[in-house]
């Protein structure tokens, strides 16, 4: 992936993907930036810049072309280069993340799942298969996985955290309402949906 | 809830009333600037400069008090007026959404969830109900609803829009991976989770 990529700029990318995508299964070949923007409600001349950010984008006279435009975003987000994640927590939060077919295309390999729950041992959601959480360290090793979702209730999430840590993840996509503590070299993402809702409904 | 905050500064503020939570819960009454900044990794500096935006903070020759900056918080992000909502969708997501008890804190209020599948109609999660799809427009109108979080599958996505926007919602806070074709009075918020994991491993 470019690594100057504002996450505004990441995010708009992948919507315009959503687009492009949906366009494709109708069949339909061209798409201009108006048309785009217009779904958007964002400004034309944003999309055309994003657009010539992605490089000889098959541009024609009446717009661009969906599957070239879609691939070209797919190049630079980095879609292709494969990231193997675990997913910590089987709640419905973890599950929700499991069984989200659409992650697949970015590129986000859930590799295994873990609780520390016996009933949910062996289950398998989506092909996804649930371990008990003492068999992390070892799999993380042989799988080479070095990120982890974390959907744990919040009560645990600072232990389950440490054991990661000790475990060899080095990414942790938190998505517990907790800020973790955790050594400088360990990069923690803190998902925090709440806040989107709270701008979003400012007005209301 | 202040208008003028950036998603950046309200996703900050969240996290420092995540920290402040906590630290109440095991007695902590005094907190410093510097604290706050090393959990989460920013610079003091930016910590000090957000909570001045919260006025009058309780600081203390050794820190801030913690119940106190809490308070402020909540007031600035307007936590205390409450948001009716509804959940549209009962899928993995749409239960992790009802269950997740902190959101509750923020103002945000489950007054029903919906779905068409009649095997799910009459059942509860966490004290909110389960009803037919049908049903929304008329319990829209009883509850004075008009924010309905989206968590239907991709492929009924724009078809229940439709319907919400037909029914008098007019925020929808959309989860499925589309973007939707609405009206132009209508306000949707694109929950875009993906593009967090990606900025996020962009060195992995």
């Amino acid at each position: 992936m470019k690594t100057d990529l504002s996450l505004k700029t990441i995010n708009r990318l992948v919507q315009y993907h959503c687009i492009l995508t949906a366009m494709e299964e109708t069949g339909k070949d061209i798409v201009s930036s108006p048309q785009i923007a217009e779904l958007l409600k964002i400004d034309d001349s944003q999309v055309r810049k994003d657009l010539n950010l992605l490089g000889n984008t098959g541009k024609t006279k009446v717009g661009y072309e969906v599957s070239e435009v879609k691939l070209l975003i797919e190049k630079v987000l980095g879609f292709s280069k494969t990231k193997n994640v675990f997913v910590v927590g089987t709640g419905n939060l973890g599950l929700a993340i499991a069984k989200y077919e659409d992650f697949k295309y970015y590129g986000f390999n859930i590799m295994a799942m873990f609780d520390n729950d016996p009933l949910k041992i062996n289950l398998t959601y989506n092909d996804k298969q649930v371990f008990h959480i003492s068999k992390l360290p070892i799999l993380a090793k042989e799988y080479d996985v070095e990120i982890a979702v974390l959907t744990v209730p919040r009560k645990n999430a600072q232990e389950t955290a440490d054991f990661l840590v000790e475990s060899g993840i080095n990414f942790i996509w938190n998505f517990t309402p907790t800020i973790l503590r955790v050594p400088q070299n360990i990069k923690v993402c803190n998902e925090n949906l709440i806040g989107n809702f709270l701008q979003f409904t400012k007005d209301v």
